[in-house]
């Protein structure tokens, strides 16, 4: 038998196919099963060698998994799939529903503690990195202003909103951050903005075949809560250019936070991720973490955990030897 | 008496006048005393209400102090006062030896360990922040490469060795990174760089009366292991200017991770700081340690610890339950 950290992943959707792909890339772990709602038959595993198992029969795992990295959605999946499995396993999810992550924790906390196991909730970008360089720049720079840009990144809302306008047949829309407003960020001059002075909105659209696309694009542009605030621009393209050019999840942002230390000194703390895919990215930190919840729960750290909790060392696959050597 | 917790800071240099400030940017820190190896009266604090204290009676504030700021150099002070401090105290410290890192956090552990202190060392952005981007970055992205890229940033030594240059009266020394290089690394393709090829230098010279300016410029930019192998850039002002525009320590740089998942996607993660004074910006990072430490020791957690042994939130002034509710 292996020494390596032993993973299942609960939910087989797009986090899931890339956390399969995430194991991979690492030394340290190794994937035992699949888990999934649907027929085990029908999941198409890149991989031979994985297991694909009905999420009913997961109990049966209990001494051959050591952490359960958790691929649900968090609009239905998680806030049941997450308590359930955090009663029998250490997890790790990446929950993003911001307004109740703190129900979503107290849930989670009582049954790991009661069952003592280690859930890791609500990592991945945003929640996860983001919110850590929110908190430590804010730490450091206790006299400042954090601000979140978000994008270039897909929309899957937005996507959905220029899917329903009559005359669209498919289309894509990306929230870009505004140059303009980063560049006052930068200036330490710590403006106020709103989410719509932060943000553009781009859409390319395929309009179906004689529509007049001038509505097309008054419709998107006027949208009440989606668009109206937001300086829109409306692309038209083909079927084959959205294909070529659209398919992948992009996504990403900045965390920005302009302090002032002295008299008046400035200090800018910047961090920012340019993610060819959301979804394969959000998977490597559930990886990374999953490590963590296996180390922490065998120094009987039980009960949800969030990023804020985890010291950065539970991450690395390096010894703290190596890391005082050859990274500090 | 205050539920504050209660700081010294040890040495009275460009760290230490920052670690004053940095500890009344606060709300939950205050400052017992200031301790220095020079007459305490001879420092000229800028608060009336801290106290001076000559360093060879810092045993007095043993039942007085929580957490000692140390803020001596790393040649010759820190590998002799982190020790000495850690017998008696919890201590925060920048060491940035980083060759000799090693060496260094084994003989404060011994002590720390024996004492039942907690000793955070080698704080502050590099050794620090960068540091924890460089091992986050890698844990996530383990297909990739680190670049660090340091500056725009005054450089003692370099502006040390203009200054020694026959003819010269005075002079600094800025490290520039290159924005080729920098576009490189953003495109993904994981260039090898030396860090000659990762960055310029740009001299500000002001030359004595009468000398030959281009023979100046020649002696600089062929200087060996300082300028030869770099892109360097000399210009000649008077000493008014050197004094209007060249006397803060600006520093800063960046930590570039390119990183690949799954089949062929980009993932590039991306820390930067820029910073109009080195010094307060590294006694804020100590500070916000300090707390760390503070509370690490109450629970127990002793020896030498680095920033990947401290996790996030013990270094926010914020509860638990206000770091997930607002900053999550
Ligand atoms: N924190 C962050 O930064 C961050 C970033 C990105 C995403 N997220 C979160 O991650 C969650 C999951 O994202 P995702 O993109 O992986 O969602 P998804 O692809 O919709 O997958 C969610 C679940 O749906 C089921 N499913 C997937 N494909 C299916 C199909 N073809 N037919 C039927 N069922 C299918 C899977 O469960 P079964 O296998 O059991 O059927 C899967 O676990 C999101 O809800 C989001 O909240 C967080
Ligand atoms: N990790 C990082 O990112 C980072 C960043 C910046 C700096 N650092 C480290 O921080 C260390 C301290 O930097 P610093 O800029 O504060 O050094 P500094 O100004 O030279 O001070 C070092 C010590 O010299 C003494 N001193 C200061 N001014 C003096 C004066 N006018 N006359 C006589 N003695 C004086 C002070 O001790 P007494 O009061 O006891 O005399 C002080 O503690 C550096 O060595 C560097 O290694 C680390």
């Amino acid at each position: 038998m292996s020494n390596k950290i032993k993973l299942g992943i609960v939910g087989y959707g797009n986090l899931g196919k890339g956390a399969v792909k995430a194991v991979k890339a690492t030394d340290d772990l190794e994937l035992t099963a699949v888990f999934t709602r649907r027929d085990p038959e029908t999941l198409e595993l890149d991989d031979p060698s994985v297991k694909a198992v009905h999420i009913d029969n997961a109990s049966d795992y209990k001494d051959e998994i050591d952490v359960m990295v958790l691929c649900g959605g968090s609009a239905t999946d998680l806030p049941e799939q997450t308590p359930h499995f955090a009663s029998m396993f250490n997890t790790v999810d990446s929950y993003d529903t911001h307004a109740k992550i703190p129900e979503f924790y107290e849930s989670v906390n009582e049954v790991a503690e009661k069952n003592d196991t280690t859930a890791i909730i609500s990592v991945g970008w945003d929640p996860g990195f983001f919110s850590l360089n929110r908190v430590m720049a804010e730490a450091i720079l206790p006299r400042g202003e954090n601000y979140s840009f978000w994008g270039k990144g897909l929309s899957q809302g937005h996507s959905d909103a220029v899917r329903r306008v009559e005359g669209v047949k498919n289309g894509v829309q990306y929230t870009i951050p505004s140059e303009d407003a980063i560049a006052k960020v930068r200036s330490g001059e710590n403006p106020e903005l709103t989410k719509a002075q932060k943000h553009r909105r781009v859409c390319y659209i395929v309009a179906e075949d004689g529509v007049d696309k001038s509505t097309i694009e008054e419709t998107i542009k006027t949208m009440p809560n989606y668009f109206a605030d937001y300086e829109t621009e409306v692309n038209f393209i083909s079927e084959e250019e959205l294909a070529r050019d659209h398919s992948k999840a992009p996504h990403g942002g900045f965390v920005i936070r302009g302090g002032k230390t002295g008299d008046d000194n400035d200090q800018l703390y910047e961090f920012s991720l340019t993610l060819d895919s959301n979804p394969e990215f959000t998977a490597s930190v559930l990886v990374a973490y999953a490590r963590a919840a296996h180390r922490m729960s065998q120094e009987k750290q039980f009960g949800a955990k969030t990023i804020y909790d985890v010291a950065p060392a539970y991450i690395s696959p390096k010894s703290a030897e190596e890391l005082r050597r050859d990274y500090l």
